[in-house]
């Protein structure tokens, strides 16, 4: 079964970015260990060992406008997976690289039955945790969280739960891993009986 | 040489209650196992074998007059530790207590110093996280920083960081506990150079 999981690294006070989108030492640990991970990042085995599985079996991401915007679209190549699905009221922009694989779509709903149905069966599908990834939540269609969590304190910024303003229950982490400059945590969510 | 721990229980996403001073299933790893912690606490044995060590190390606790005028002061005794101090800017209540060791003082600075002075050179001192925590930790005057993690999500609420409004560097923690609802982080403050 394809397995919904929202993820992003976040600070210890669940911060994401600053207002000015800036991660600052977030990133850190994407560039202080000795394992090529991808041409963004650089990480300690320890890392490696759970960042590398994890990515390998997104079929799917899921992420916002602003972030397509951010990165250009990581010029037309999934970071991850095969395919990427960009939320966003404006359609794909005009002659950007026609070929990649990115789905443009109106809504978070349909934005991850998209993303499902583009993901095979024993794959899973990756939301960027923020605005999107927290409305996807809210909704209840997302099955784990997976909080890469850096020793810092922000203050304020952008909100790893964006505009989630509820209580909900999660289990209990099932991975806890001590990285260096991160500390890698995933939990399930507790489904509403 | 004495410690400045700042503490509290806190959701994934940073909260340690809601708007409304409710903790909801933030306490519920306090009533959740065998082993008799207190008056006020029953937990299982991986959470009793890092908190009750912890505890022992108090030698003053810290609170702001919310958390006092909450509780009543737990009834002139200190949860941990021999001494309490106050922060507030109205003097002990009149006839409260008479005997019992808190000290109301006007400011957090003075608050830790005070603590200082009231605890061995070999114990440590404890600060509630939230408001008063949080105007310590933007003074530099919190050393570590532990935080047990319970897996909900609050959305909205009172921060564990107060009103803290920069970043702040910490180290890895240096200890990583996973209990039964909750996950006891405890992380140095890294001293600005």
């Amino acid at each position: 079964m394809t397995t919904v999981v929202m993820h992003n690294v976040v600070s210890v006070d669940g911060f994401i970015a600053g207002a000015d989108d800036q991660v600052g030492p977030l990133f850190d640990w994407y560039g202080n260990g000795d394992v090529q991970l991808s041409e963004y990042a650089q990480v300690s085995k320890v890392s490696a060992d759970y960042v590398r599985p994890t990515m390998a079996r997104i079929g799917t991401l899921v992420v916002g406008r602003h972030v397509f915007d951010m990165t250009d679209g990581w010029g037309g190549v999934p970071p991850a997976g095969e395919h990427l699905v960009v939320v966003s009221h404006r359609p794909r922009p005009q002659g950007w690289h026609p070929d990649a694989p990115f789905h443009f779509v109106g809504g978070v709903e349909e934005a991850i039955a998209k993303a499902k149905e583009l993901t095979g069966e024993d794959r899973d599908v990756g939301v960027a945790a923020g605005d999107v990834g927290g409305q996807a939540f809210a909704l209840g269609l997302v099955d784990e969280v997976a909080m890469d969590v850096v020793p810092v304190v922000f203050g304020s910024g952008k909100r790893y739960f964006g505009s989630v303003d509820a209580q909900y229950l999660l289990e209990d982490p099932h991975t806890v891993i001590q990285g260096d400059r991160v500390l890698h945590l995933r939990y399930r969510v507790r489904k509403q009986p």
